[in-house]
């Protein structure tokens, strides 16, 4: 599913820095840290500039690798590099992290968020950390450009909490963003998302090993990490790639988990395994203030209607929905931006990604939107 | 949604008896107690007996009242009494436990299961019971009919995990069911399912509490059982009806969830309390043994393809797929069934359930059936 190209883009991680930044809640950061990537180069009239905004658990590696040796490039690598739909030797594309972005393995220390050093008290926020919305990381991505000389952007493109990002961007600050990708996203959370993330978090906070967010460092909450994961992968896959990999098969040749106590299904392993593995790359008060942050979001907020949100925003727009995305329903959510879209008398572009891979397809499927994606950008 | 008579059916709970049962899985439990239910009168030459089997969390009142002052009958009751769909004036109704029926707080005591005493050891059989397949509570119940004297059923009706049992029936004892009504029902668990109760599973066995099983009844796994239960009224609830009920509102006027760190979502409110209630009224064990009961079941198991099952069954088959069953898929598993169906050369009526209430709608919307129940029951 990866394409790798004969000579890979480098990447390297960077660090910006912000000083007193007011959040949404009324609560104020006194330092923010924000790690990026940028590919290819900023042109003289800064009319290049692309936005790149990752996924729920992404971080700001969208392409390329770090050394030649790296096992795999950033999650949107087959669209991102020279001559791809995302074209680096045109654009300047900078791919940064989300506040609160979960991952704790980063290079080069962590974006600010619930598992990095309060500098007031000296030790990791944890639990107190404020709640953030959208909004928050839209505004302070906006102060990092600011700093790269950067006040108009040629796009803001993102896969799922990516594209939440792009279409908060567009409606916020509708004169600097002139085109918008959102790869599988939504308009905003419902009863039914809000019910399912309510569910992962009471995973991790039912974990013992939580205290209340007081975990230390040596003892997370594992077991309770894993089941919110292991939720949010079977969630978000695709029911025909689950069904056509697993199937009904045992997990082991010759044993019946229909007659055995102690056999277990392939898809059980699979996910046994993921559920563990993917546990110890992520912070357990980061996940979940990444979930409230979804939970919160809605387009529509101050804006009193969707209709008006949408009202707003002047940039082009294309939509990557996926066919068979079960996390985020098309039926009851992109059919609705996009009506939306067209009851305020605007365009959008809309090019679906395939069903196999669920919501998934908006990472694992990507290169499919080349020619789509190659195309929008072009435009104009 | 439940309608009452104005003389409400008087329910009473009975109680049958097997001995030396042999399960699939090659063990024998030596003594089997199921509890039932029966409605109206046999008739002399006992061509009147419907059974009605009960869904996962289920048992066997499915009709009528104990008391005249209870809160709510039975959950099939809107179709089942005099003058209704299956017509107690007419027909004699039997409802029966499945074996492992999840319920602890059955009032004549516990149809066998895993909180049930292994007569052997005297002690609950817990983590112990032999694993179920669907096939074994189809012989108890074929067992206890013969014990009251019928060789032959009218019909078999039920919903989700009592279609699974009413199509098992038609399929391994063709010639002793005339008619079938499965509501929201499917062919067998696929991948996406077993996923999904895999996680339902690790959220029962990460729960320190649960011990392996070896949890005592004072203490059981509660936080880990609740999430479970959430996880599968999520999965089974309406997104229509979610969105219509809770929509984005927050649990308490005046708070906002997206600004305040300990304010919660309506929905949030309503998983918890509920998630708190139902799970003092199941046993771990039990619930985990009907989770791995489910994932097992698979319609052509024994006969080499789904189309050979079909192909053996004689009755007339009625199902009843819910429009916003998000558990079980309608374009997955029902329209296989029914395309099955087809291919074998067989007739199936399919008298669909509206969308709002998803799942659900096999148990809340069932009254709505109540035309073609009626017209189904009656033809011939």
């Amino acid at each position: 599913m990866i394409t790798r190209s004969a000579t890979p883009l480098l990447a390297e991680k960077r660090v910006a820095h912000l000083h007193d930044f007011p959040l949404a809640c009324g609560r104020d950061l006194e330092r923010v840290t924000i790690g990026y990537e940028t590919y290819g180069r900023l042109n003289a009239d800064r009319s290049n500039a692309i936005l790149v905004c990752h996924f729920f658990s992404g971080t700001s590696h969208a392409a390329g690798v770090y050394h030649p040796e790296d096992a795999l490039p950033g999650w949107w690598d087959p669209v991102i590099g020279p001559g791809k739909a995302i074209d680096t030797d045109r654009d300047f594309v900078i791919a940064m992290d989300a506040l609160g972005c979960v991952r704790k393995d980063h290079p080069h220390g962590l974006t600010t968020g619930p598992a990095t050093v309060d500098p007031v008290s000296g030790q990791p926020y944890g639990p107190d950390f404020p709640p953030l919305v959208v909004s928050d990381t839209v505004r302070a991505h906006r102060q990092v450009l600011r700093q790269l000389g950067i006040t108009r952007l040629k796009a803001i493109v993102g896969p799922s909490y990516g594209a939440m990002q792009a279409l908060e961007w567009a409606t916020r600050f509708p004169d600097e963003v002139e085109a918008v990708v959102a790869a599988i996203g939504l308009e905003g959370f419902q009863a039914r998302e809000i019910g399912l993330y309510h569910l992962m978090e009471q995973a991790i906070r039912r974990d013992p090993a939580f205290r209340n967010g007081r975990y230390s460092a040596d003892t997370p909450p594992s077991e309770g990490l894993g089941l919110a994961i292991g939720l949010m992968l079977w969630s978000s896959s695709g029911r025909a790639q689950m069904v056509d990999t697993f199937g009904r098969r045992s997990a082991a040749p010759g044993r019946n988990p229909a007659k055995e106590p102690t056999a277990r299904w392939a898809i059980e392993e699979w996910l046994s395994q993921e559920m563990g593995v993917r546990a110890g790359f992520v912070d357990a008060n980061a996940w979940i203030a990444m979930l409230r942050t979804c939970m919160a979001w809605d387009l529509a907020e101050g804006f009193g209607s969707l209709e008006r949100a949408v009202s707003a925003i002047q940039a082009r727009v294309l939509l990557l929905p996926a066919l068979g995305d079960e996390l985020v329903d098309m039926a009851h959510h992109h059919d609705r931006l996009v009506a939306t879209f067209h009851a305020t008398g605007k365009t959008v572009e809309v090019a679906p990604l395939p069903e196999r891979f669920g919501h998934l397809a908006g990472l694992v499927d990507i290169g499919l939107a080349s020619d789509a994606l190659r195309t929008f950008l072009n435009e104009e």
